[in-house]
C-alpha cells in the first residue's frame, strides 16, 4: 500500500516559561522572523519560509506540543488517521492558525505528531534581504529526537509513512544507535537518536552557509548570551552539516545548521557509521558535551492535559500516562 | 497516467575541439573533478556527484551531444520510450561508461534527450575537502535551452515527464518567454528560455556559497581568463540565485550557481515574473549582455551523423536534419 | 625636515539635501551606526571607529565640506599650519562635536582639507556583534579625488606631509593617471585620480570580507534601491580591493571596500600600472560605466560662504571663487 | 633616543624531524607556498608575501631556532646591536638565502632574535589565485612567547624597540599576565604569555577571513588529519580574532589568524583584560585544552652549539646555556 504522501517537517510547538525571553532570543538575537504574535503565542519563521513554522506558547513548564509535518493533500490526513487507529493510537482533529486541518496523534514511542494540509501561505521574505536580520534564518529543517528504541521506530516511520533513510549509526553487533530519515530529498526530516524518552533531542533550521553559523556565535557573544552556545561550531561526519548547538532560554535546543546534500537518487545508499567512529559526530575531532547525549525537552500528551509522557530509559516501550 | 519517474538532471555531454584545453579550464581552473579519462573523453564530476555529470567529447566542432536525467529505475526507461513512440519521436538504446542502459530521443524539440537508469556510483568525494580544488563544485543543477516555443515545450514537459513548474517569466497577453522547471525540489532540473532553437542556452552546476562564486572569478582572474567570464557575478531575481555565467574554450556557456530554495510543496505556486521586470534577470540591477540572449550551443542530432539540429528562429518547430 | 606626523584619514563631511534620506541610506540599508544627531547634522561611524567618521548635514546643494585628517599631536597642527602659510595657502581654526582642535586648509588644489587632533573617543562597537547592522561596516578607509593635475597633487602631499605611493596608474609617456597613498601602513589614505576638479570621487569605508559586499547589494535590491548601485561587486587590480560603488541619494560615491594588503616595508615598491591595462580596475575583466569617470560631488571652499570651488578642466590649477 | 625602526614580524626558522613530512602539512594541507627548496630547508610564505616567512630545517629535535624582524635600513640594525651590547647581550652577524644581513641576539629572556635588512622580495601571488591552495594563507602576522616574567619582557621590547601596547591581561594585583604588541599597526607583531620559558606559544599568519578558517579545518578532516586541530575554530575577545590552533607533525603550534583591527592611532589606549574574564580568550565561550597552557616549541640558542636554551619556570630570568 502506498503510504501517505508526508511533504516534509512543517513545525515545532513548544511550551516557554517567559515569552518576551524567548522572544528576545530567538527574534532579536537568531533572526526568526514574526508572522503572528498573540497575547500567549508567537508565530515564527525563516526567510524562506511561507508558513509559521515555530510556535512559541506560555506553558508552566517547557515542554515540546507538537511536531508537524506538513502533507500533500487532505486525504494524506485521512490516510493517516487510518493507520494510527490500524495501530490503536489516540488520534484527534484540531485546527490552529493558518493550519485549519491538523491531525494528532501520539505515535507508539510516544511523541506528539501532527499532520496537517492546507496552510495559509504568507508572501516569503527570502528577497526582502533588507529585512533580514541577524544571520538570516533561512527554513525549518528537522527535528531530532531521543528514543530509547530507535530501530523500532525508525523503522515504523520508514514502513507506515515512506520516510527514507539516508545515514545511520549502528554498533558492531548491528544495533542502531541513531537513524536519520527524510521525505523532502535532503539528509532528513525526522531523526532519532538512542537515548531515555521520548523527548526532544533538538529541532533545526537552515542557514545558507557557515560563516553565518559564525556570525550567529559572535552575536550572541556581543549580547553576552554566549551561554547558550552548548556545542559548535563544528562538522558534522553525519549529513555533512556545519552545525551550531544552542539553548533557549527554557533550555530547549535549536540547531541552526548549512550544508547538507541531495538525497532524491532511488539508488541512494544509506550511509552506515560505526558508533564508535568519533568522525560521524565531528569531523574536526573533539567530544560533544555531556549534556548533549543527557539532556532533551520532554514531550507533552496531547490529551488536554498538558501532562508529560511518561518516559522510558533506554529500553521499552514508553507508556501513556493514563 | 502517472508519468515515468524522472529523478533529476543526471549529466550533459559536449563536443569540444580541443580536450587538453578543455580539461585545462573545466578541471585545473573550475576544479571539477575527473572520474575517468580516456583518449577521447573526459568524464567529470563535482565534490557531491557519484556519477560522472559531464562528458567532454573530442569533435570537429562543439556540439551539445546529450543532455541526460537519471530515472528512477528500469521500468521509467521504457515508459519514456513507449510516450516517445506514441508521438512518433526517434528512439534508440546505448549504453555508456557507467551508464549501462540509456534511452536516447529526440524531442519534439529537437533535443537530444536521454534517460538512464541504473548508473555505477563512485564514492563521493564530499568530505574528501583536502581533494577539493579552486571553489569545489558540488553537483550538476540544471540545464538551460533556447527554444522557440517555449509554452509548448514547458506544457509538454509538465504533461509527459511530470515536471513541476517553480517559476515562469510572461507578458503582458500571457505569452511565456521562460519557463523553470523541476523534478528534484529545487528550483530547476530543466529550465526553457525563448530564442532560436534547438540550442543550449547553458547548464550549471552549484557551488556551496555565494563566496565561492566569486573566488572563480579571483582564479579565472589570475590565470588571465577573466575574458571567460561573462555575466555576473550577480543575484537573479528568478531561483534567488548567486550566479557566474562562463563561456568554455567552445563558447558552450556554463553557469556555477548557489543559494536556491525548496519546492517540495504541494501547493507551492510557480513564481510569476513580468518580462519587462528588469529585477527577474538581476536583483542588483544592470542589463545582461547581448550574446547573453542570442548565443547558445548547436544541439546534435542522435542519428549518428554527427549532424546538427536544424534551428527554427522565434516561432514555429524545429524539423530534424533527414 | 621630517613632515607633520599625519596619522590616517579621519573624516568626511558631506552637506546633504534631506537628512531623514540620508539617514535611511547611511543608516537603516548601509548600517552604519549614529554616534550623534542634531536637527542639522548626523555623525555616524563604522564598528570599529571609536570616532564618527562621517558627518551629514543640511544643506541646499550636495556637496563635500572636509576632508578630515588624523594627525598624531597637536604640534602636528601648528606644523600643517606652518607649511601652509608658507605656501600661502587660506587656513582656519575651528571646533566640532568631539574635535576640539581642527586645522582647516584648502589645498593648492582646491581642496578643503582638515587636521584634527585630538578627537573624543567613543567604546567602539567591534564586539558588540549583536548591534552591528546590515553587512556590519568596519571602518572609513580612504577618499578619492578627482584633480586636473595628478602629478602635481601627488607629489605635494608625499613631500610636504609624507604620504607614501602604494600604487600609481602612467601612460606610456610617463604621465600619471592616478595615485594611491596611504600613512595609515595599508593601500591609501588618499588617492587622486585625473578628472576636472577638485571634485570627489568618492569615500570609502572597509567591509569584513566580499561576502559582506554582496550582502550590501541584496539589502539594496531588497529595498528596490538596486538603482544605487553604480558599479561591481568585483575586483580591482589595484589596491585588490572587492569594491561595491554607490550613489547615496544627492549622488555622493561611497565605496564599500575589502581586503586589501599591508604597505608597511620600507622597501615596498609603488606598483606601476599602465593606463591602457583594463586589469588595474577590474580584475575580472568589463568595463566601468562611464560616469564612473565623470561624475564627482562639488567641493565647498571654506570661506564661509559656502561657495563651490571653481572647477579646472583636465589641466591647470583650480582657482577659488573669490 | 628614538628607538631602532622596526618595521614587522619577518620570519619564523623552525627545526623538524621529518622535511617530508612538514611539507606535507605546510605546503599541501595548510596551502603555503614554496620559495626555495633546498635538501635540507625549506622557505615557505603566505600569498602576500614578498620574502620568504616561514623556514622550516631538518634537525635532530624540534626547535624553534629564529623569530626574526624586518627593520627599516641597515642602520637599524646597528642600532640594535649598539643596545644589545649595551645590555651585555650576546650578538652575531649572519647571513642566510634572501637575507645578507641579518643581526642575531639572544635577549634578556632567552629568545634567539633575528634583525634583518634588506631581503630579497619575490614577485608576490596574491592576484595570482589560480595558483593559491587550500585556505590562501595570505601573510605572517605574529609570534606568541612563553615567558615567566611577562611584564619586564613587555616593557623591555616597548622600551629598547619601540613595540606598542594594543591588548593586556592583568589579575586584580597589577600583575600582567600577557601583553601585546606591535609595529605594524595591527594587533600584534610579538605577544608574551605567562607560561615556563622561554619558549614558543604560537606563530601565525593571517587569513583572509573565518570561512578561510573553517574551510582548513575542513581540509585537515577530509585528510584524516583532524588530531592537528588543538584548538577553535573561534573568536577571541583579545585581538577580535576568529582563530584556529594547529600542531604541526613536530608539535609547533601554528595558529591561523582571521579579522583584527587598526591600531595606529597615537592615542590609542591599550585595552585591558582581567585575567578571570573568560571572554578574552573565547567570545563565545568554553575553555581552552590544557595543553594550550603547558605546552610550547623549546627555543635553541644561537651559539652554533643548537643547544636549547635552559628554561625557567613561572619566575625568575633564564639563565643561557653556557
Amino acid at each position: 500500500m502506498t503510504p501517505p504522501e508526508i511533504v516534509r517537517i512543517g513545525h515545532v510547538v513548544l511550551s516557554v516559561a517567559d515569552l518576551a525571553a524567548s522572544k528576545r532570543f530567538y527574534v532579536e538575537l537568531l533572526g526568526l522572523n514574526v508572522l503572528h504574535e498573540t497575547p500567549d503565542g508567537l508565530y515564527l519563521r525563516g526567510v524562506e519560509d511561507r508558513e509559521w513554522s515555530l510556535k512559541l506558547e506560555t506553558g508552566s513548564a517547557p515542554r515540546v506540543r507538537q511536531f508537524g509535518f506538513k502533507v500533500g493533500s487532505e486525504a494524506a490526513l485521512d490516510q493517516v488517521e487510518a493507520l494510527a487507529r490500524a495501530e490503536g493510537l489516540a488520534t484527534r482533529r484540531e485546527s490552529e492558525l493558518d493550519r485549519p486541518s491538523m491531525l494528532r496523534i501520539q505515535d507508539p514511542f510516544g511523541f506528539p505528531m501532527t499532520y496537517y494540509y492546507p496552510a495559509v501561505r504568507h508572501p516569503w521574505l527570502l528577497q526582502r534581504y533588507d529585512l533580514h536580520r541577524g544571520p538570516g534564518i533561512t527554513r525549518i529543517d528537522h527535528v531530532n529526537l531521543f528514543c530509547p528504541t530507535v530501530g523500532d521506530m525508525a523503522a515504523w516511520y520508514q514502513r507506515t509513512q515512506g520516510f527514507r533513510l539516508s545515514e545511520y549509526t549502528e554498533d558492531r553487533d548491528g544495533v542502531t544507535w541513531a537513524a536519520w530519515m527524510h521525505r523532502k530529498g535532503n539528509v532528513h526530516d525526522l531523526a532519532v537518536t538512542n537515548g531515555a524518552g521520548p523527548r526532544m533531542h533538538h529541532f533545526a533550521y537552515y542557514l545558507p552557509d557557515g560563516s553565518r553559523v559564525t556570525q550567529l556565535c559572535d552575536i550572541l557573544a556581543g549580547a553576552r548570551m554566549e551561554a547558550r552556545i552548548e556545542r559548535g561550531p563544528g562538522r558534522h561526519g553525519i549529513s555533512n552539516a556545519f552545525y551550531l548547538y544552542l539553548r533557549d532560554p527554557d533550555g530547549h535546543r535549536i540547531e541552526l545548521y548549512s550544508s547538507d546534500y541531495l538525497t532524491v537518487d532511488p539508488d541512494f545508499e544509506p550511509i552506515r557509521w560505526d558508533r564508535d567512529d568519533i568522525r560521524r559526530q565531528q569531523l574536526w575531532g573533539g567530544p560533544a558535551p555531556k549534556s548533549w547525549f543527557t539532556e532533551g525537552s520532554v514531550v507533552e500528551s496531547f490529551d488536554g492535559t498538558g501532562s508529560p509522557v511518561r518516559e522510558s530509559a533506554l529500553s521499552g516501550i514508553p507508556t501513556y500516562i493514563s
